[in-house]
């Protein structure tokens, strides 16, 4: 079903409420009610066996008797055993969505009537919000379609949440707060609606300007990725996502999997789609009521930002928060001096912060506004006011209004913090219901700037190229299919050696010797140091059986560990089947680091970097991006690290070959994407040499799905 | 001066007003004005030589014609350069506080003027507060002397702030938050009276439960850790302080100096007194705001804390919030079940969080309350309240109020959060001015929880014994004498090294051989594996010099490497005065860490413990102390680094001897502050072996003070 249609379920013609209620204080009396008086203009059919009328609308009996044959919402909230035949009812009419208010289904455990539902009405090309849920409000028909709050504020902020509870909760917060919603839709058990559909239209939604998302879990999460992809191009999305605390309790052989927990991962795909993760409610509808602004302030064109203010204690605040904000303050002292002479008195200070002085007057605020905005050098501005013992406060509002109208006529954002009393906070009040930021904290107004910067960042990111890697995934495929047919859910080290050298990342020379003259033979062939190592399926733990030979250095050694291995294994396990002996060249030690990929329940599939040995298992210093990423995304992984210092050579050592790290990265996530039945791989570790030099993957584990 | 004289600047019997005025608008109007209107019942003494009167009071032509022959406060606000004559003027009576709101001394470098005032109240026995600040109100006696807003709300928080601008801005704020203040000082350049002199009385003032400090610097600092121990165990301390983006900007010589910025000082430290840090003035003051509860609500007496909510995402946030503030959830289900079994219906579920669903009545919320206030394996309760269509609010506020007495009854704490509209906000506002915990915010409620938690750890700290180690210091000081007579300001490695044998500070054996026999003497003594070193005071670059022999392993190397040693010394340099060739231990690589101490601009003298080698150039993960420190604040240190698992062992290594990394720590914080002239104490690295086997000091750095 296409995006046309989704738009019907913010805009509906028509509605019917299946259970609706002549009754106030039952569910069906209060969506009828919510509908009434909000002022829906589209058709409205109450639907009850009992028939009757509620708030001046016919009730119908059921929903053949009414009198239209296309139905855009049926709003249904009856027993759950009743919504199957309903959903039945519907079929006869054109109806495009079904929004089940009515609870018991997979919430608790009833997962087969929820399936049994949805196929019904896919088959009859109708789409199901919900179950479990309390309704949407769409500000674009004044419809609110919700046994909630009935005083919701129409607005720019669309809320999408999965828990009904906090939904409701947060429309009454919303009101209390002056937030205005442009939609607010009650997910439930998405069995079939989603966020990624209901993102889909609201990217387009002119009237949305912020989306803010309460999530528990995630559904569709490669098609999420995609199109919050989109969406943060044009507008501000905030995620809360609750259930942190889970984190980490997956146990699993391997790094990757220990590390990835399900938080981990959701961070990190939010990060790397541009959407801002928030951890209260709070704290996400305080970003949504300024987020309104952003669509309509210009975003900086350069990274010179200022900071005007009135207290030298706000100014050191503010520039706390732009080091903390990675906002860049204009500290070209002085061109700063040159601009701002005649704007600053004497008193004050034109460097950055530019103090004005406690006696600053309004007048002096527009002189230096002035100033600020019509210099080029310039590209963002941040006004601070300090409430003062002698201030005119109203003519502060008017230098406000008319400097804002000159930013946006400039083409540069201005925002504003005003700190003191009730009166100030009665005009915060009033600038912002025009459109104005002004802030109460000098923190918020630089994290609001930030996020300008954020956007634009967002914006000027071209749609990455992901390329993809050619290699012999049929040649692959074959060494997992054998592995498969043994019964085995991972690829001995020779096969997935064999992988590696497929997808072309380096790994150690290894031949396997099946007699001691071989081996010498092969000594020679690859050279010193060497490391040999029983090759039989039957033997697993090969140096407990005394199978393996480290650092041999010459022809001697060789040959003598030839017949010591094979003495010691016969004697560990005389029914063995030995193959031979692998003969490996002992990689040169290098930088360690880990790069492991795994199947993810909620995003298909992710990756991970990070340095290895102490630093993943002590710091746990690593970093994940859901895959497929571009080239660019894997260079990040290595920047985003924290000892990312070590790539870049300390303590004198050189550069490390990140080129190389970077395209092993994508190698690695290209076999799990593309190839058959893998479910992790992990190298670890990664001996990574100086630039030019490359890497070479020590040890390597592939695992297959079941 | 002692404290009963402070009580006096809290408690003023009169106040006269120097620099009074009759015109409205004017400083010395507003203050008088303020005074006034504020309802103080003392004296107040305008004075002006132009007389007249404001206010209904009689302005004085001067000090000397006021009818009284002591006066508590004079507060004075003329131009700075009638400053001094003023105050000589108070000299002929008995004042004993000067609040000298005038500004134009030391903020603008006019340094001698203001100690030229400071030594002249000395000589009187008056005391200083200021100058350059806006006043001080002070509930106890309703003054408010001060030129800011009239609309002071009185209550139970103190505010002491460096920055005059925001002060008076956080009086508008704290006035239109609700926020009642019992005192709030304006410290302006703090010449004589500063925050720890207002602590120490503010401490023991029963009407202060909150203390915020806004602060852009630190005099007296080992004073204030003093004074902040002292007060953080009987109420809470906010502390904001700016100026965080100016650290690092220090480069030195040694790894404890670069990574002691100001503000990672300043953080430790506050984190060491258990004073809670604020970054914003906006989180402070609603930290202020909850914390007036604080006193007045018991504290835990156990770790088992339970949440109980209406809806499951509300508790799902709310675990996630304790995880973040370290609260404990009680997880005995089995228990649980017991306990709230005819408590919860059977549709909730009596886990932690314990979910009365949707559904729940205000009578439900009763029930459950009510079992877990009774039942004593329940320590802490958190109740979440999240809007819903059906509820009675009314009910709710009814149980509220009842419960939360019921809890103080039980000595239990019990806080609430409730999520929601305007109706709720209102109900927030109303309970809260009855002095209940109900929060909007699920995460605030439970920060609050954990500031209970802190406040009684705070408090069951014993006030650790710090003990002195005793040292021959008479000897090392002599080292140090030595070094300064030549104009050196830092120990030889053989001086340092001998500093830190006396100190009791395990260091590799080394001795001095002046022949090759001594030498080989020395190497059968000591024992190999050996390093070599020339010692002479005129070779600095050793390595250079070819002067160092490493891993010497027999007697024969050791003899040729002296021979080799002294040849190239002298080639190098053949007028080097050579006193021998140091015959050192090589000692067993351990894991490295890094203990240095310094003095401090602050706090007088800090001590840094981490891991060495790329922990400490990678990660900086290091932590800070104000010395002195006890026995359990250094092992504190151990366990605060991030990276403190390497310590305990990881990778099936053996537990590391952390008791005596613990007393190195002690004995290199002793050696700082009791011996003369140190300002830097280095080593890096210290090698530790696993438990019962110590470390040994491989590198030591002494510096000394110029």
């Amino acid at each position: 079903m296409d995006k046309c249609d989704i738009k019907t379920l913010f805009k509906p013609n028509s509605i019917a409420i299946i259970g609706a209620s002549e009754k106030p204080g039952k569910i069906g009396y209060s969506i009828v009610d919510n509908i009434v008086s909000g002022g829906y203009k589209g058709k409205i059919y109450p639907v009850n066996p009992k028939g009757g009328s509620v708030l001046g609308c016919k009730i119908y009996k059921n929903i053949a008797e009414i009198p239209d044959n296309e139905i855009d919402i049926v709003c249904i909230s009856i027993p759950a055993s009743a919504v199957y035949d309903c959903v039945k009812e519907c079929s006869v009419k054109k109806v495009k969505f079904l929004v089940i208010i009515t609870s018991g289904f997979s919430e608790i455990g009833n997962t087969e009537e929820e399936k049994r539902i949805l196929d019904l009405a896919r088959s009859y090309n109708m789409r199901i919000l919900g179950p479990n849920m309390f309704g949407i409000y769409t500000k674009a028909v004044s419809l609110n379609a919700t046994f909630g709050p009935k005083n919701i504020k129409p607005g720019h902020v669309a809320i999408l949440t999965q828990s009904g509870a906090l939904g409701i909760g947060m429309i009454g917060k919303t009101a209390a707060m002056g937030l205005g919603l442009s939609t607010i839709v009650s997910m439930g058990n998405k069995v079939d609606i989603d966020e990624t559909d209901l993102l889909d239209y609201l990217a387009d939604d002119d009237d949305t300007k912020v989306i803010i998302m309460y999530m528990e879990g995630v559904k569709n999460g490669s098609k999420l990725i995609k199109v919050l992809k989109r969406v943060t191009k044009r507008k501000s999305v905030i995620a809360i996502k609750s259930g942190r605390s889970s984190r980490g309790a997956i146990a699993t052989a391997s790094h990757t999997g220990s590390l990835a927990g399900e938080d981990n991962i959701f961070d990190a795909v939010m990060k790397q789609c541009g959407v801002i993760r928030c951890e209260t409610i709070k704290e996400a509808l305080e970003w949504g009521l300024w987020s309104q602004f952003l669509l309509d302030i210009p975003l900086p064109q350069g990274e010179n930002s200022i900071i005007i203010t009135n207290g030298g204690g706000l100014g050191v605040l503010a520039t706390d928060a732009c080091e903390k904000y990675n906002i860049n303050l204009y500290d070209n002292q002085k061109k700063m001096a040159e601009i701002f002479q005649g704007a600053v008195s004497s008193f004050g200070s034109t460097k950055n912060p530019i103090d004005l002085t406690g006696q600053a007057s309004a007048e002096d605020y527009r002189k230096c506004l002035d100033v600020a905005i019509k210099d080029p050098e310039i590209h963002a501005i941040v006004a601070l006011y300090c409430e003062t013992a002698v201030f005119d406060q109203e003519a502060l509002v008017e230098v406000i209004e008319e400097k804002f109208k000159d930013a946006q006529a400039h083409n540069k954002p201005l925002v504003f913090s005003l700190f003191g009393g009730t009166k100030l906070e009665e005009i915060i009040t009033n600038l912002t219901s025009k459109g104005i930021p002004v802030f109460g904290d000098v923190y918020d107004a630089i994290y609001g700037l930030s996020a300008l910067y954020n956007l634009e960042h967002n914006i000027l990111k071209d749609i990455e190229k992901i390329v993809p890697i050619p290699m012999d995934f049929a040649a692959i495929n074959t060494i997992i299919e054998n592995a498969r047919k043994q019964d085995r859910y991972f690829l001995l080290a020779d096969e997935a050696q064999e992988v590696l050298k497929i997808a072309g990342i380096p790994i150690p020379a290894s031949e396997i010797a099946a007699t001691r003259e071989q081996a010498t033979e092969l000594a020679n062939k690859i050279g010193f140091p060497l490391v040999m190592k029983i090759v039989s399926k039957d033997i697993i733990h090969k140096s407990e059986a005394g199978g393996v030979k480290v650092n041999l250095q010459t022809v001697e050694q060789v040959t003598k560990a030839f017949d010591d291995i094979i003495a010691s294994c016969k004697k560990y396990d005389h029914k063995a089947e030995i193959t031979g002996i692998e003969v490996t060249k002992m990689a040169d030690p290098g930088l360690q680091v880990i790069i492991g990929a795994k199947k993810d329940a909620s995003f298909e599939s992710v990756i991970m970097f990070g340095l290895g040995g102490i630093f993943v298992e002590v710091f746990k210093d690593v970093v994940f991006k859901a895959l497929p990423i571009s080239k660019n995304e894997a260079n990040q992984m290595l920047m985003s690290i924290k000892a990312n210092a070590i790539l870049k050579g300390v303590r004198g050592e050189k550069h490390k070959d990140t080129d190389v790290i970077a395209e092993i990265i994508l190698k690695v996530g290209e076999l799990l994407t593309k190839c058959n039945h893998i479910s992790d791989i992990e190298i670890n570790p990664l001996f990574v040499y100086e630039k030019g030099k490359g890497a070479t993957a020590v040890h390597i584990r592939i695992l297959l799905e079941k």
